[in-house]
């Protein structure tokens, strides 16, 4: 635990975007915790992390432990179990800690289309879990508008933006977290409130998807940005 | 199925509320057809009925066999079981069938908290109910504001109002059926979209009975309309 | 100013919700401040007040200087005008203030019709109140579903339940102002965010009211809940 | 009105999103109608086209003459006049035309920021249209995306696609329009109910306008689509 400061964890690291994260930050040289709710799960997502980059930092636990040991801890699990998940951590999350929301509230989670989501009471999922952690940890959404298939593509750059919202430290943080993957560019979203909008985007993407027949999935871009 | 005409289908029949309609449309004197996913859970909810209202018409049948026996059927399984139901009822549904949503869309449903709900893309659960049904069924919403403590105590008047929103036929139909228990009064709720509205009072009133520590529930009045 | 604390400003006091709250609280005994954009209508108000209650403690000013006599100030302007009226009192809330907001995001603000509702991005109206009002003034929702006339009916009991929404202090304070009143009762709505829902149901009311032809508009009440 | 099938109307023309698009469909050769509530208006924004293309085929009308005179007619008046515009050409809209929705429901509309956006009771502020317009008239979502400074810099590609939702053969046409403008490509986003998260991108593109401070606004694109 001495690089705590510096490790990510993934709780549900072995899903689809969770494991391209994972790969895509192995890839960048950092180190990488995965967190499953079966510890064999995570194990084999270490696995597959391995076989495609050979010198990975990348180790396997249950979601506590993988929370414990990092401060960052991106949560990629479906919607339906991302309350959950967070009240699991109770205990375990501790103020110096970033939760990163990725989760989009599709209505597949009550049985509904995927090209359709559910309004959050709390105005949008990040927030939700805003409201879950203890007390003084930051969260920020991000993520949530990226295909899967282009994070695991790895000889290809993803070519997406990622909006990213919550309070200011902890949103550049992240935003700083997008430059390690090529193709990523981490755009300022502001305020967590904002998360609402940017969730509902992916339910666009996965219409647009549908439609186009697209099975690796679109990408967003903002133009006019001024260039880094 | 000579009656299905007056039969009264109540899906998920077996839970609390579902329960508490069959005894009161028992009572009444009306063809209660309970349905459950496992027929021998609606078998058991039916010998509940009996011991309760020993003369009750009432037989208990899987989900699509009971809605095959009448023309109303009553969809009172949980909101995150409501699309997969109806779904499950796309070849068995007919036209001149006509389905009660007593959903409510509570955050529950995602792991959150039941003073909460979820919004939903349609506009409410009734409404996504309607976007599911085959063509020329009639969708109605109905009883989501009726504590299932209230509808079980059969000694006691149930003391709530009924809204009551669909197109006007029906809805009128379901108004009537509220007149078969004491201390029912259906209120005339307008078009289908009011259905949001009224689900969302579920959870102000699931508040009122935490924060008043009344676990039989309270119930809701209008004043002020006219006398039947 | 002596009476700064027991003093209840009504800011659009020359409506027809808040004329009538400014003649109840007048008949109870109460001074009453009656706030308007023009200085005149408001004195025009309290001539009405006057005529009705002819010892009524009544008084009449611009929206500012009726904020600063008193520390309950409740928000009777159209939703439309309710965010540009706090802002304009930036200057003149104070942290011992609570603001009172019985705003409903009708969607006629937009040209649409009164049975349908704005979704508010905050949550609800008095969240958004709660996000203009200067850091320390309290924000309690309540009054949302009472209608004008039964109001201004002075010889009639109000027969309506007031659901007060807020932080625990200022929202019983606010459910003590119900008792006032004859007919009216304070239900403990929890917090502010609840707003949300009680917003809503005066829509619901208006249809009602429409569908029924009930010029003098229905009241809520809840059952089963325990006698004072 | 020999070219009606071909040309398009533009209600609202004369504000800055409304004139951006006269000028670039004026550019691309397309009779282009200008619509406002004041005739002298319309007739001020017929002269700026004429200054900046000087071969325009451009007229000026009031909004229901302007309807008249074409059967795709894009509404780009604010959001708080949409629904009585709509409302005020129900005599004059007929079933073969297209009505174009650009509405953005901000929250400016009821006096808060323009980063926030309000929830809309049908969905969204095209299915708003989509309920007041007389039966038998289309209606597409399009265009809400693109920054006005970005159409009236006629001598720079727009860089920017527009999502377009509606019914297939409209939101089709509508695509078509698109190609017209150097830099514009339509994407197909499905049913018209998409349309409540394509207007809530603009707020977001607000957002991001301020914080990176960017007055000519950022434009939005969609990666990994075939190309045409």
């Amino acid at each position: 635990m001495s690089d705590f400061k510096d490790a990510i964890a993934i709780l549900g690291g072995t899903g689809d975007q969770g494991l391209g994260l994972a790969l895509r930050f192995s890839k960048a040289g950092r180190h990488v915790v995965i967190g499953s709710r079966k510890l064999e799960r995570a194990e084999q997502a270490v696995k597959e992390v391995k076989a495609a980059v050979p010198d990975a930092n990348v180790e396997g636990f249950d979601n506590a432990d993988a929370t414990r040991r990092a401060r960052i801890v991106i949560i990629s699990v479906p919607f339906e179990h991302t309350a959950s998940t967070i009240k699991g951590l109770k205990e375990v999350l501790a103020p110096e800690q970033i939760v990163v929301s990725m989760a989009v509230p599709l209505a597949t989670a009550v049985g509904d289309g995927a090209m359709r989501t559910l309004g959050i009471w709390q105005g949008s999922a990040a927030e939700m879990v805003k409201g879950l952690v203890p007390k003084g940890v930051e969260v920020v959404s991000a993520f949530q508008n990226v295909a899967a298939h282009r994070l695991q593509e790895l000889e290809h750059d993803v070519d997406c933006d990622i909006i990213v919202s919550g309070p200011k430290a902890p949103r550049e943080e992240v935003m700083g977290l997008c430059k390690l993957v090529p193709g990523l560019r981490g755009i300022d979203g502001g305020p967590l409130s904002n998360a609402k909008i940017v969730e509902e985007i992916t339910a666009l993407m996965i219409g647009i998807n549908i439609r186009y027949k697209l099975p690796e999935g679109v990408g967003i871009r903002f133009t006019g940005l001024p260039e880094e």
